[in-house]
């Protein structure tokens, strides 16, 4: 079956937009930004926020950096007038932030907002009527006219109900609601319409919002409206052009950043997108977006996971696990190539300076920027490879394997998974390494052991430096062994092979120290390769340098089967 | 604070695109699509799937429509493997679906995927390898010559490991991963030196994927990327243009859509948007977005919610209740004026054709067009307004209540969820309505009543049809009442002025029944202006069409206090 319903969809109408210049424009520094958090987002929550809950995401959205908060629909609701009363008489508005509020155009809603917004030292009053043609037919039953008319009555109503002194610290917005699916030039039109009867100038702009109601195109095509809306517009330097996207196509960020290449000033969104249906445009995206191709944002989310709990706390709603930057998953790989090529990046990294240009594969910006953390970026299941769970030994516990060591851990950790069906944890990883290796039981054992360091005078052969004798056990059998070498692990594979062990050379020998003060150890990896041509690793730990070396050899024998 | 770490970051360079067309260009038809749900999307999952699981989802995925599925990297996952030889040994691949295998070009490698892929009809072979600056530096130590190279012997390499028939049935994918972040003319090199290697024709056409592995710049930057491609890669007809869209920065469905239009065939993601860290691109979303414009998207989801369910049953993954399309609260509307206008428009669209243009307010597209229910759509919380209400008592219990009673009860809904501070259950709504007019409780009750039906002869007075008699109380005394009317309301309203009860008039009335059969009552509204021009509605509900009416001023006595 297919999905084709024949006429029942199609796209809106072409934007005849000429010479389109936004494509080639770049966003090279922060817009405004509005909250709408306190009434959109707060609208379409199944519990809306209580005063106490809303004061203190005010409270978070000007410590996060807005300047321009909506914060109610006072004439409808007692609740929100309520809310901004207390904002005004509690000072709680600095002095670069204003607050917005948002209201029908009728009288005794106006006279009421007026009257709510006593005090308040800076206000943008917003206004809005819709304007598509659906909502002209059926919400309204009105012409393009009538409805143009409600929008200047607006106005009216509005310069009727306040004082010249209202005025200066007034200022108004108007939306041409369901812009995104209303006639271009028809939009243009009513905001003309709206500015003639409202007044303007380059120092008091007013603001023209345009939002995507129900977004229903292809991102570029909002990008043209508005494009066609600034490119229209008379006296554009007395008009602050504002976008206020949803996200109805997937595409609300999108049509943002796209608005703002088209011209846009301002931009209207709410933390992690929330709002009616699929959500309104998630702002700290975008400008997370801008920090991270260089650009001030001009919003403070160096805390992410902070602003992410309180988000939680205030509406009862989640961050989804794979939301950019905040997302629970974002900073973690499952692939084996891109664990591996983290690791490379971050190495090369932790060498050059702090700011150096960002480019660590697979991972946008610096997780810490947000105050989040690399360590959780590995995690280990059967899909991952080698790198992964080296990272995590590394990481977590200190051991650094050497590379050609990675494929046998990998082959380790990855049965493990596959048979597990889920994701190891970093210490199911560790104590498989421990269990491998460190502690590898097998048909070896070492039952007593000393090392001797020769000086010249005993020393036959030149390079001879140590004499070690034990006692070891091979598959039960005591065998009392000694021999020279250049060293103790040389002394010890030489004395091994006096019992009936197989032959082996060391083909690879590692080691570092692991931990600090008196709790310092030394941990040996040794590659053995038997006459037959394979190879096996194996790793010791010990307070005894020479020991952790000795005990790796053991664990490689014991790795023969 | 603000967020400015400089020099830390910066955008990737301008792609050097001539002529920039696809700004203009529409996406008319579907391209191919390509899920990558059991390899990308498996690898993602905290706990991947099972080999019974991963059969039932690409049973899942070929009911979906997908005619391209990727279903694993044999060679390096034992699991995969053996998945992949049940879905060819159990003859699970129709004739119109090919199957992709992910595989670096390594010989060993090659040689087990081609074992693996034994007996199958068809099979895109999918290699790649990192072509990005970053890559090239820290994961490969390679120049750009010697990371071609790579490609190049890949390629080789294939060819050398399989059959001239094998040539037949197996097409080649070649990913120069991190593409997004790779120098554009450097991209299309390395890809026609992997033609030139290869070979194709308009008849055996080559596959480039070009993803952005890590999605780095706004979306119309991806569109010129891809048109760069499209325009500077030889032999276009024989290649066909793959996206492969990540979503860093929120924009993998606005990057997938413009690298559409700027001429893409092809597209590679996973149902909601599944994948490592922010998640492959979601096709389904992109493939809705298609249909909400008219295009048949050759992907059927006309019962997304089953589709949502067996993915959560098979990932573990939850669908995110804001997603587009699949989200529980996307065809919900909180908002008082949202909810009229969804109500407006679908009353008149309840009187068109089943086809016609779709443009109900709010709902980008008709919910039942995805098997999703109009009743879900309005919940009532304290912000949303009286339609919404209203809405829920004609919908779920056969209430019709006339428009001009609307605020009344809104009035009644809205003070029931501000003082609850949360959603009201329809089912409250419906208790409230009761409880406030039903069954109002106040000064007047009827404690008998009967009513005559006058015949012509015993009418003195000419419009009087109805003599009603009735004992009522008023604040606990009884009256016993009885006057002529046109009618049993008009004559109870005329008795009752006999009592010590306000005077008033009834000014609007309405009626209509509700149940079917034996189980068939009368709802009657009635409203009344008291002397001092104050207005109250009452509601009355009988098995008696008179009755109800009657109730219903009773009740609108009692709302006066």
């Amino acid at each position: 079956m297919t999905m084709n319903p024949m006429g029942k969809y199609a796209p809106i109408a072409d934007i005849p937009l000429q010479n389109r210049k936004w494509p080639s424009q770049k966003i090279t520094k922060a817009p405004v930004w509005c909250s709408v958090d306190l009434r959109d987002g707060n609208q379409a929550l199944v519990n809306p926020m209580g005063i106490e809950t809303k004061l203190a995401f005010f409270d978070l959205l000007v410590k996060l950096g807005f300047k321009e908060i909506e914060v109610g629909f006072p004439a409808a609701s007692d609740t929100e007038y309520e809310f901004i009363r207390r904002l005004i008489d509690e000072n709680r508005i600095p002095e670069d932030v204003t607050i917005q509020v948002l209201c029908q155009a009728r009288e005794k809603l106006v006279k009421k907002t007026i009257e709510c917004l006593k005090g308040a030292p800076r206000a943008i009053f917003h206004i809005y009527n819709s304007t598509s043609p659906a909502q002209r037919k059926y919400t309204f039953g009105k012409s393009k006219e009538e409805i143009k008319q409600i929008a200047i009555d607006g106005v009216k109503c509005i310069k009727s109900c306040i004082s010249e002194e209202d005025r200066k610290r007034i200022r108004l917005e108007y939306s041409p609601e369901s812009f995104s699916m209303t006639e271009i030039d028809y939009a243009v039109e009513i905001c003309e319409a709206v500015k003639a009867e409202w007044g303007c100038s380059a120092s008091e702009k007013i603001i023209f919002n345009l939002p995507t109601t129900v977004e229903c195109s292809t991102p570029n095509v909002y990008a043209d409206q508005i494009e066609y809306f600034c490119t229209h517009i008379s006296d554009r330097d007395s008009v602050i052009v504002s976008t206020h996207c949803h996200n109805d196509r997937g595409t609300g960020v999108a049509s943002c950043e796209l608005g703002l290449l088209a011209g846009a000033d301002r931009v209207e969104g709410c933390l992690f997108g929330n709002g009616e249906r699929t959500g309104n445009l998630d702002i700290v995206n975008v400008a997370l977006n801008m920090f991270s191709q260089g650009v001030d944002p001009e919003l403070d989310f160096h805390e992410i996971e902070k602003v992410a709990e309180l988000y939680t706390e205030y509406t009862g709603m989640n961050v989804n696990p794979r939301t950019p930057y905040a997302g629970e998953l974002v900073f973690t790989a499952f692939s084996g190539s891109h664990q591996d090529a983290i690791r490379k990046g971050m190495a090369a990294r932790a060498k050059m300076d702090r700011n150096a240009l960002w480019d660590v594969p697979y991972l946008l910006i610096d997780p810490h920027d947000i105050g989040r953390q690399y360590e959780g970026i590995i995690r280990i299941n059967s899909q991952s490879g080698k790198g992964g769970a080296a990272y995590i030994l590394e990481q977590d516990y200190g051991l650094t394997l050497p590379k050609a060591m990675h494929p046998a851990l990998g082959d380790v950790i990855k049965h493990a998974a596959d048979k597990a069906q889920r994701e190891l944890k970093p210490a199911e990883i560790y104590d498989l390494f421990v269990k491998q290796w460190l502690e590898a039981k097998g048909n070896l054992e070492i039952m007593d052991l000393a090392e001797t360091h020769l000086d010249a005078k005993q020393n036959s052969q030149s390079e001879a430096t140590t004499l070690c004798r034990a006692v070891v056990g091979w598959k039960g059998k005591q065998f009392a062994i000694g021999e020279k070498g250049n060293g103790p692990l040389d002394a010890f594979a030489s004395a091994l092979s006096k019992t009936p062990a197989p032959k082996f050379s060391i083909t690879a020998f590692h080691e570092h120290s692991i931990g600090t003060g008196n709790d310092t150890s030394a941990v040996a990896y040794v590659q053995i390769t038997c006459e037959n041509g394979s190879q096996y690793w194996g790793a010791g730990k010990s307070t005894s340098v020479g020991r952790a070396g000795i005990d790796a050899v053991v664990s490689a024998i014991n790795q023969i089967s």
